[in-house]
């Protein structure tokens, strides 16, 4: 879809950017001041540690323009710009297969929109699928605190459902229908591997 | 091994940063101006074009610690610092199997320094073989252009070797003998899943 701005000027979706307020920690009752990525960050140390499966963050994609080396300290990106991610940001092992994620939070109460995903994320997990490893999303819902696991399989049917004209998000009964729900823990905080377990072994 | 400076402070050895004069490409007749990287990058998207394996290099890790956010263009990343990669530098899947690996050069001509490869790397290419992933290393010796495939169980050999108080690197006709060559080819640069095949499958 293309969006014109009302000079006739195209708009070109930036990359996803991290928001200010998003450095520093927000604290809430429900999920004690941590991010959805820092709970899966934790969850990913956890699995890690008990030898369960090697699964890491890729880095955040930076463009750099302008790189400082200053005699005896360490070089000093001084210009350099956010890029859009080509893949998810989670890939790894568990139990021989490869394994691949994204995750996404919402405000939104009572849907989930699609525009969260970008299409060559979408290109990527069905890549990943058509080679035999497991793709899929956790999605958060901030408000009340949940989490789903949708394989992507099933993501894939309401991303063509979009394509083909239909509804740009999944209603929350639609997810409830087709994911397993996540309930956050202690250790691991997000039990994703679980679902794993449920859905492909 | 711990090192000292001369006035007792104690060395930290730095993220391995980019140097300067590998910005801009160094023309030579044998590789016609690519780095190693850029070729791995090529055969990546070559073995991805034909739906042979979906494999991607990871974004280079960068700590970001001020941003600045114009109005109505793109955030500025204005001051950051390379980090030190937690794990290999590519990573994928191919024929169902989980696939990483870590690519170096060296402009030594008969030998391999070790140092190449920092501990994290070696503990996460161990914990994926244990996991029942495939892990290796690819090795260029840059006054030859010549490209060996080390599988990560021969590299941990030569690895122990060092940690036991042997020799710090890998001789060339160590390598020779425990690798499989590489030719550089047009298409795809290099035939890595060739080796991938004799070794794995």
């Amino acid at each position: 879809m293309k969006i014109r701005y009302p000079n006739g000027k195209k708009y070109t979706q930036p990359a996803e950017v991290p928001k200010p307020r998003q450095l520093k920690k927000e604290a809430t009752f429900s999920n004690r001041g941590m991010t959805l990525e820092d709970d899966i960050n934790e969850t990913n140390a956890y699995y890690l540690n008990r030898s369960m499966a090697v699964i890491h963050k890729k880095p955040v994609p930076v463009q750099i323009v302008r790189v400082d080396y200053p005699a005896r300290s360490a070089a000093v990106i001084k210009e350099a710009y956010f890029r859009q991610a080509s893949t998810t940001d989670y890939n790894g092992i568990y139990k021989g297969k490869y394994i691949d994620f994204e995750a996404k939070e919402t405000n939104i109460a009572s849907s989930f929109p699609l525009k969260n995903f970008h299409e060559h994320q979408i290109t990527h997990m069905k890549q990943v699928e058509e080679h035999g490893g497991i793709a899929f999303v956790i999605i958060r819902f901030s408000k009340t605190d949940e989490l789903f696991f949708l394989p992507f399989h099933a993501l894939y049917v309401f991303w063509c459902r979009m394509l083909e004209g239909g509804r740009k998000s999944i209603t929350k009964n639609e997810l409830i229908k087709e994911s397993i729900p996540l309930s956050l823990g202690l250790a691991p905080r997000i039990p994703f591997l679980d679902a794993v377990e449920k859905v492909y072994f």
